[in-house]
């Protein structure tokens, strides 16, 4: 047996944030008392599900009803096409998004493509125009990668005056991490041939919207993918099937799904969707167009708003972390409204360009806290606070949100939100 | 635009492999004629799918009508909840398998457990018995961790006297990975206090089957865990809510389902799934028992039988790699039945005890060809070949089947399974 001695629960921050390494060592937390009960001897009888046979096999699984309540959040919208679904990331685990309940958004809704009518067109400044079939693409070298996607809306109501007292889903659930598998897009650009004039690529999708964006040629040529396979699976509907265009790092609808052209231009085409919409007015009047990256961010889902405390003692606090420019280095967890700050866990692998879950345990005494989280890319990018984003925009920003949020907890383990 | 004389599509072995290097190489490949076709203008029509919106956003999302054939492998069977349903590997991609199409394999059917009720009792040889409900287990530190699963039967029809002409995924499918995430085991053990003669755990779930199993103590303190969520979501009933065991790198059944009760003990409690099943007879009329560690292994799914070429030239030769002892090191690919082999590229990152997708440039003459794949894991162990692994066993070895599969690429680009 280990020695209990070693136990490493020592303080690392104010409000009663313990050290990470508590996680990791067997014992570190036995004392902790988080529920279980003493037994004396097991129950003579067995339960009931042991003495009938239980439900057969399937061909595709669904979840059980116990699950019934994990949905993506859908808002009423006149237009139910139009609009977005948010993944409930407060009822989830782990850095993967199951399919079922990966974001969307879409901007008329779900078109019904059939792949053996479908084509990929590559135009504009080449030297041969070329039509990819879905069947041709298959043929391709492919590659997989895991990675995050965020509309670059996500969490636009932090800008709002007052703290909406939302879910961390509802908050923050226009992002999601799936396995994505395709084909590089630098390898059918190559196959048309660049010409020497080629600075963009307009990307469009075959929804009813139409939906259109200017990316510029870097990023079609270094990491963009042509995404066929989503978590091993081929793209659903929702997901742009029978293919997407996959930008890692970059705001969502530049991923274009259902897309139909690329066209390969010398400038942006500067349509809706990077002007009137998509762009970033700034304090001083100016504005940012295509500021394509996701900045570092990070988000406490355990505990959040709805999922309140049940008592003092251990308690792991846990979120995601991501940043559109690599991999996340830090994530920083406050108890005291960012008095003081203590170096979170980080679960591996921590992947560039996705989604890493990161865990602080916490010794709450049952007096009031304010959570905040923290991240810091391999760039050395820092999440910026609250008052230092509103600050960098004109009014109404609802893009890039990826300020410090806190979460409050009164000494009832009521959760809410509040800037801090 | 790229200088095309550095293309590096130099062979590196016989039958047309060529370097793993031209996959990373923008325009290695563009010479091939995968299929695209020539277009001199984009077509000025918009398809019917941009004139109408499309459908509607969704509360859990649903794989498309172009994907009904994409389900796991049912056998017919007389007691439809006692046997097996198997990924189809071959329709996959990546590494990750959607939870809806993770195989299942019952001993009497999926019992319907209510969280509120259902308790993990640790016991037996320990200095305190404890019940754990779901409820406590969610507020103890988690981790999670991408891992394989699979049942030590998968692919035992590699034993039959003639190979079986069936799917990669009829063959091989009782294989999945998936990201978990739970509390480690050791935390638990720990917080019981673990008697001086404890040296196995008796892990019993609360299914029909009492699927009962003793494992050694020795993993049960390395990396074993009680799994509360798959993928993000909360475990399914077919994957044992509210809680499983998950044994890393170990024949699946000893992952038990639905886990009820955790007995420590001195010895081995030989229950029918560790004698009359799951042990291992040898070819010296010994046998093994509590062989649980999978062993290196590697699998072409694509091209694969019934997934047939459609024409000589580029192919991408594909599949999966995994070990029970931890990371793949190197899978080596032959088209010659074993005369030369060469290396094939691994796709990053490349997890401990997970599956590792591979992926191998080919250019085919359209001459008759078989294909072979053999993993390699950090161990330094070796995939065996059939041969040797038969020569190792009694007859009717149906467990631990990991020697190396061929598929023979006849001239018309038809697939069959050959042994070689």
């Amino acid at each position: 047996m280990r020695d209990r001695s070693d136990t490493p629960d020592e303080a690392v921050a104010g409000g009663g944030l313990i050290h990470r390494r508590s996680l990791l060592v067997a014992g570190a937390l036995s004392a902790s008392g988080l529920g279980a009960t003493l037994k004396a001897a097991p129950a003579r009888n067995s339960p009931a599900s042991m003495l009938e046979p239980g439900a057969p096999l399937s061909g595709y699984g669904e979840p059980g009803p116990a699950a019934a309540a994990i949905q993506r959040i859908v808002p009423a919208l006149p237009f139910p096409g139009t609009g977005s679904s948010r993944t409930p990331l407060h009822l989830l685990e782990g850095t993967i998004t199951p399919n079922g309940l990966h974001f969307e958004r879409h901007h008329n809704g779900i078109p019904d493509l059939d792949p053996a009518t479908h084509e990929l067109l590559v135009h504009g400044l080449v030297r041969q125009p070329l039509s990819f079939r879905y069947e041709d693409l298959l043929r391709y070298p492919r590659e997989s990668r895991i990675l995050f996607l965020e509309c670059s809306g996500n969490s636009g109501a932090i800008a709002a005056d007052r703290p909406a007292q939302v879910s961390a889903g509802q908050l923050n659930g226009l992002l999601s991490c799936a396995e994505w598998t395709g084909v590089r897009l630098s390898t059918l650009l190559d196959e048309a041939g660049l010409d020497p004039a080629a600075r963009w690529v307009q990307a469009e999708g075959a929804d009813a919207a139409g939906m259109t964006r200017s990316i510029p040629l870097s990023i079609c040529l270094d990491d963009a993918m042509i995404a066929l396979f989503q978590n091993g699976e081929p793209l659903r509907p929702q997901q742009g099937y029978p293919l997407r265009l996959l930008l890692p790092g970059i705001e969502g609808n530049a991923s274009v799904k259902w897309l139909r052209r690329l066209k390969v231009i010398a400038a942006p085409a500067f349509s809706r969707e990077e002007t009137s919409r998509y762009s970033d007015l700034l304090a001083d009047a100016h504005a940012e167009i295509f500021s394509l990256r996701m900045g570092v961010k990070s988000i406490i889902l355990s505990p959040s708003f709805g999922l309140d405390l049940k008592g003092a003692g251990f308690h792991e606090i846990g979120g995601l972390a991501w940043s559109g420019r690599g991999r996340i280095r830090k994530v920083e967890v406050s108890a005291d409204g960012g008095a003081s700050w203590a170096e979170a866990a980080l679960t591996a692998p921590i992947l560039p360009k996705a989604l890493t879950r990161f865990r602080m345990p916490w010794q709450w005494s049952g007096g009031p806290a304010i959570l905040m989280s923290r991240a810091i890319d391999e760039t050395g990018a820092v999440q910026p606070r609250r008052a230092d984003w509103i600050g960098k925009y004109g009014p109404g920003q609802g893009y890039h949100g990826n300020a410090i949020q806190s979460w409050r907890v009164d000494p009832l383990g009521k959760v809410s939100h509040v800037y801090a």
